[in-house]
């Protein structure tokens, strides 16, 4: 069984994408406290994969996660999984909606359902939470001990789906989310290896660094995927970390390395970027194939390439 | 006297900042706890401006700042100031550097000074504090209070040069910092108001949306800087937040809103682009003029104008 | 009335392209040997206007009116003029198609027609005459005299439509063309004065060249109108003669000097080129008018300069 | 011996370009009356070489052999001779400088040497002559025979300096030219077979369709040489023939077919342009290499390519 190491404890929005991934009849699963450590753990042979969220519609990339695969001993991107950002309003057993006062929620929790509060919840307060899950820890632990109940500083929480059947808990509210389509995006992580066939939709995640001191070289980096047909779906920029204005450039390709285009496209980069790290290629989650440009599928590029051995063996083409 | 809010407390970096801009004789200093409630402050009244750390070369875009300055009411920047990243190693009085076991330090300031604490206190043990001020505070209790003192979980501290002053502590390692090229860019900020004249050496900061749906829209717009020989000297994408892959770009060209070439790159990305916020143009604090291209200067535009003119009156040029 | 010069005798496809812009009646018709003839007239005062051949479907450029109009002083294009490059053919009076063995024509007038000839009449001879009215001319003639009609050399002769009337001459099949929607451009030159006003379907063309020894001047020189979403229907190079591989570019854009994004692209080809020579705005004789892409629009750019101007007044835009 | 097809007669500054390739004795040498006829010559099998002109200072392209080698049966280009066009003023023997009234010359000479004959012939008469040579013919002629020579229309001749020897004629000023740089370059043309191996200094001619009715085409045809590094020394537009503003380009790209960013250039313009026909590579006449971009030299190719097939069989590159 393949052993998973993910942002634990169990409950959180990560455990519901492992969950797409594979049951916990079918895999380990290593809960760990941060991004960094999950991945950590694969490159140190604890864990065979790692499940971590590496871009989300309130807050754009995770640089944890990003920074933690542009440097260090090479990782692959495996597969990508979509979870919807909803949470469910929990409370102890016999809380009504209307009581509530108090919401014990992750900052970022809060910001993301702070609409639908105030419609519901006018006047609440909200009590941060240090993660997602560690309210509903408290609250099953209150459950079991009424004057824990009492002392608590808290009326409900905002959890994560998954940490309802985790904790046993009473929901009050479900699919609580301002934006109905916010979404975070993971990625499975794992060793270099065979990379997973193409499926006619793909992305491809590299990290580019651009050439020092020249003007026009994004411009530059982004004519190579342009002149070849290769659409971008996501260009982050991250600091080199040497000095002020030097970035790193993450960037979601759409297709496949086995592409022809997307061959051509990571020799131009190759040959003209300082850094050019191939993160994986796999299937979209939204099984979108792109749309090919004229003159870019693969038979064109394998005609093209017999036309030019023609020209180069003295026959006119 | 104006009035600074500034993320404090007393001895941080951004207050070494905002010494570099007023001294604590001619303004009103007014630490805050983030840089969000710095920048509400602005915006409510209750500050003239605040000073805020936008760009670290370890850490790259704060994407608080970049995310408060790019919605909400409007802002402009007048001023950056630059601070090197180098700390200073603290300890109670007696203390030698060769006794020292356990450092408190921030996260990000262990991270920074890693190698330096590797070579010169091998094995000492990182305990982690919430704040680069935090463990400055509790030594100086400490100094005042030998039991306080004895409890203590650290020996020293890596904390601001700027708190060694404000706590009356004892240096035992100065500049420590494994980059000695490390700086935090740090922006002045305050109401809309008379643009900074520009100093031939300036920047101008936007904010700038993609049109929807577009390949190659990012490559069209940096057309639109690079058609006009305009230089950016810094470009990092943020989620708008409403879908995966839908970005805003926060970024730094070379120049200022006076000159003809900024003008019509401004223009050309108002009339293109669906959004676009205009943060400013203040003077660089390197003071290094940008290159003009051929055919860019403000006398080139003058000029040409002058010759469209005769052209559309029938003049043949 | 006007004078026109222009490239005769009588019954040339210049001499239909002047008609459809002034008939004898209105204007004084003064033919010349050659284009170039015909363009100096108008230099030299001797004429009003030039109407002269600038491009065709079989030729391209015409490169004597090109060169012609690209140097010396400043002459601009009022009008554009399409005919159609149909021949009839003709013969003395009592001539049958199935009689006809040789046929006098203009090198490039058979080179136009040479499927019709084979298919109608297989076997003929081409006798090469030196202008496309010659042989209409001496058909003529021998239809005075039958000794000039028996040493004829030719039966039959390829002439323009216009020569029919002119010559007294008869047809022995119209509308002649292997190609049937070759088409000749014919341009109205003038001295500098007032520009056409714009019709919202006008065409501006110029003369170009690029700085010296710059890889990719070209590719820069044509993003000058793309970024601000002019087209191009025509780009001609032409030597500038002082060595290999310098080039005069002759460009057709669509569009008139009066609008805002063309003179944007002017002053920009203003700021950028060594030379650009303004050669006039005037209506299209398709009268199509061009796709306006998104944000360039005269409103568009007026509404952008107020903007501009307000940030530039300490507005937050 | 290799036949070579040119224009002649003999005397010409083709026959001095076809000197340069073969001498008299190594070839056989087949005069010809027009371009078009030579490059027939070959196609049809009655030579094995045309040389012909392809470019001059003052002419740009010859439209004749562009057109010529644009379509029908494939030819490629072997080798090119630059030329310097000058002229040796010749007349009768015992014409002194002075005595010259009338000169005879080709009108292309005539305009060529315009400033040369105000200095040293101000007020000499233009006999225009209907080739280079057929005036040096028509001297050598009247040398023989004095009553000739008296009914001449003009007292000397410019021609090329290839005709002094060929007619035996006395030259009265030698290197006559405005523009001292003035040159033409010639072309070997034969049959397609193997490619003239690289140089280090080669040229690679090509012609090129852009697709029907889409903005911008040429410029992303530009794309596809400059995004590889390859600079073009040549590009000039002639009409396809189907309709106004569809043109053929005709390019001169520096570098060989065999090296890896030329052959990626060829692929990209086969992919995307309807019409891609390959002309040749051949050493350029000056022996200057191309500068190299970083990245763009062979090894760098063969290095990605090898990169990129590490990273397809899932090693980490």
């Amino acid at each position: 069984m393949l052993r998973y190491a993910y942002l634990g404890p169990a409950g959180t929005f990560t455990e519901e994408a492992l969950r797409q991934v594979a049951s916990p009849d079918e895999a380990v699963y290593l809960p760990q406290t941060d991004v960094g450590s999950a991945i950590a753990a694969v490159r140190a042979g604890g864990a065979d994969r790692a499940v971590v969220a590496i871009e989300s519609t309130a807050e754009g990339g995770v640089t944890a996660t990003l920074d933690s695969l542009a440097t260090g001993s090479p990782l692959v991107l495996l597969r990508e999984v979509l979870v919807p950002v909803q949470f469910t309003l929990v409370g102890p057993p016999g809380t009504r909606l209307a009581d509530v006062r108090r919401v014990a929620a992750h900052p970022h929790a809060w910001v993301q359902c702070r609409r639908w509060l105030a419609a519901h919840l006018p006047g609440a307060v909200h009590v941060p939470a240090t993660s997602n899950t560690a309210p509903a820890a408290l609250l099953a632990e209150a459950a079991a001990d009424p004057a824990a109940l009492r002392s608590s500083t808290f009326d409900a929480a905002l959890v994560p789906p998954a940490a309802v059947g985790t904790y046993a808990l009473v929901p009050l509210a479900e699919r609580v989310a301002d934006n109905p389509s916010a979404l975070t995006r993971f990625v499975v992580v794992g060793p270099p290896g065979p990379v997973p066939p193409p499926t006619g939709a793909d992305k491809t995640t590299l990290v580019v660094h651009l050439p020092d001191n020249e003007a026009g070289a994004l411009l530059a980096m982004l004519e190579q995927f342009a002149v070849r047909g290769v659409n971008l779906s996501r260009i982050e920029s991250r600091p080199i970390g040497d000095a002020l204005g030097r970035y790193s450039f993450s960037i979601d390709a759409e297709g496949h390395v086995t592409d022809e285009r997307m061959g051509e496209v990571l020799m131009g980069l190759h040959r003209r970027c300082p850094y050019v790290r191939f993160l994986g290629s796999y299937p979209r989650a939204d099984a979108v194939a792109p749309q090919v440009q004229v003159g870019t599928a693969d038979a064109d590029f394998v005609e093209a390439r017999a036309w030019l051995e023609r020209l180069r063996g003295g026959d006119p083409g």
